[in-house]
């Protein structure tokens, strides 16, 4: 049935298409399949045994506001807690400059509600997070992608970017072992992508769910900490260093960005969790957060290496891949004459599997490239996986 | 800062107002106020302490799954729960027809993104749920209301809207104890409405927070179980029947609209909480849940009749109200030369509060109207509040 229209639904859904990584997962999902394609974390690693009685003493203290509805700005102590901890890396921030979301990907999709008109530019790097192309995608931007090195986005062709774009709405980045690639952006870039936003007059949207799970060398400032304007938008998570089951992510901006926002979330879903956000709060101070994201960190670093390691030995020589330091991914590149799609088909009939390229890449076309997760599977599935991965690839 | 375009947001935000009840609650959280105003159900009837229970089996049993991502059309045995509970009322539905949402706000903004071009026209009754207006108002719709009585929606002034707006794209009803007036529509209308719809080919969203919670009088089935076309997209919650600070409401609708919300999801937040899911259906195993809405429906009657009670006894008889039968709203008419604004300074003077009824016309103008909640307070404090509230009355 449709109306006297023509059409039932609104015309920003042909841009809403199905999530390519969420639509594999049930391919992936069946037992004897070593799936590299989800970014989901370890769940071995979850505090459930702690959390039981994060939940105990939360209802018994707390109850009937842990059930209640509570603040669209979110839960106050939880905004003091992330304040503080973003305050430790030298960012001059307090609860104020904190807007409590539900994952990032509600930051991502908010920030798109919040900034973009139909036909509104983004610049984003090139690959790029295949879920922000999903937030913004209903709400019609054209993207301009900016290509990387291993130093992430390559500042002359952002500034390029920028001069040619002079109405773009803001620029997104992933500068912790991105996803897709596993690349991180070096302090120098981070402070030139400031100064050049600022110059430019555009904001900078920051996403940093993989930021705090560095397994080795120098940790860099977020680039908001090189923000004296209040021009960066800087959206973190839960997800990855605690429980991405909860749903609990932030926005830190300039408290006259964050009562923007906050109204976007009343119309929209009203608030978070009330619950959630207590047990957030709640298990930091019973237990050793920073300890427990250590206890991820060691066990992601050890995946890491056995992939690394094994690709290595089990792939043909003129594969290429990154090498992250931190976060869960990294970023395969095949010979032009090899196709991605012709591989993850060869792949699942060998039962590993893994996220084909071109959906990180906005504007489509890449037909090299593939993403393999390192942080769901234990070092022998890794392994499996791995030999397995090097066998399909040395038959193309 | 604005780019060069001028205008930092998107232009959809000069449509993204402040919530007045959200920005009111300010005003009424001050211990000594006796508020009347919010939506908010009575926390002492929250079961924390079989939530403490329901929490560490959940996590017990199932601890990697409640804290790891899920599948963003909700949790299967979730979906099965309410399937069956929506089957108990006559409507022909299984999982495959539930989709899983942060509170049915979340299914109202939904609804309007997957509905709304700007400039659509969206019919509702007028009033209407100004949490509603709040949800749609991003995606820039036009408002037709249709006039109501003491039986719901007037179907003779419905026709007559939809024969205006050939290309109206939803009717949006309240049918249960609505928000704000408390008025119910007769089992009648309810079958007409799905008529009209379907003969002028039009979606409805039927929004039912509140159709658990009656006190009295026969039960009517929802509008839903008319619809033998699948074009009523049905909105529930356990936001009033259990626990708001969790965010767990549901769609219900025909398949292919389901897959839609859940494109939209992927998109927008991935899924909800995985624990608080889990919570729901764990909850209504372990203990009787159509028990414990019946203790809410026990409380919130009394609450009612003291309301009600008191308003006849302190108001002026100029004043007229409306019986609600359920919910949580009576609806108060003030004689034309009264105005509600005039009535709420004083009110917050002499510490009782409430929502001034303007609000609740999503194309404004009426002066005369205001909202009363009586779930949230106790007795003693209903008999107060209305005593303050007719004295404030008495001097206008």
């Amino acid at each position: 049935m449709t109306n006297s229209s023509g059409s039932r639904y609104a015309y920003r859904m042909y841009n809403v298409k199905p999530s390519a990584i969420r639509e594999l997962m049930k391919v992936t999902r069946q037992p004897d399949v070593i799936s590299f394609a989800g970014g989901w974390p370890a769940p071995e690693l979850f505090p459930a045994k702690e959390m039981e009685k994060v939940c105990q003493k939360v209802l018994k203290e707390d109850g009937a506001y842990a059930l209640q509805y509570g603040a669209s700005e979110g839960y106050q102590p939880l905004r003091e807690f992330i304040a503080g901890r973003m305050s430790d890396k030298g960012i001059d921030i307090t609860a104020d400059n904190i807007f409590i979301t539900s994952g990032s990907q509600q930051g991502l999709e908010y920030s798109a509600k919040l900034l973009v008109n139909e036909g509104d530019v983004v610049i984003c790097e090139s690959p790029t997070y295949v879920g922000a192309i999903g937030a913004f995608n209903p709400y019609l931007p054209k993207y301009v992608e900016v290509p990387m090195d291993e130093k992430g986005m390559i500042m002359e062709e952002l500034e390029k970017a920028l001069i040619e774009n002079p109405k773009a709405k803001f620029i997104y980045t992933i500068p912790d072992f991105q996803n897709p690639t596993g690349v991180t952006m070096s302090g120098e870039r981070r402070k030139k992508l400031v100064e050049l936003a600022g110059k430019y007059g555009i904001l900078v949207i920051e996403d940093s769910p993989y930021g705090d799970v560095r397994f080795e060398g120098e940790k860099l400032p977020p680039i908001k900490y090189y923000d004296k304007e209040g021009i960066v938008v800087y959206l973190g998570t839960f997800s990855k260093t605690f429980c991405p089951g909860l749903r609990v992510g932030w926005v830190a901006a300039e408290p006259d960005i964050i009562r923007k926002y906050v109204l976007i979330k009343q119309g929209a879903d009203l608030q978070v969790n009330s619950l959630a956000q207590r047990e957030v709060v709640t298990f930091a101070k019973m237990y050793d957060f920073d300890g427990h994201v250590n206890k991820i960190i060691d066990s992601y670093k050890s995946r890491r290496d056995a992939m690394l390691d094994a690709m290595e030995k089990e792939f043909p020589t003129n594969i290429k891949f990154t090498h992250p330091k931190g976060g869960l991914f990294t970023w395969v590149e095949l010979p032009k004459h090899i196709k991605a799609m012709d591989v993850f088909e060869k792949a699942i009939e060998a039962k590993v599997a893994f996220v084909p390229g071109d959906s990180f890449f906005p504007n489509g076309g890449d037909k090299n490239h593939f993403r393999l997760n390192y942080a769901t599977m234990n070092e022998e599935k890794i392994i499996e996986g791995i030999t397995r991965l090097g066998k399909v690839l040395k038959t193309l």
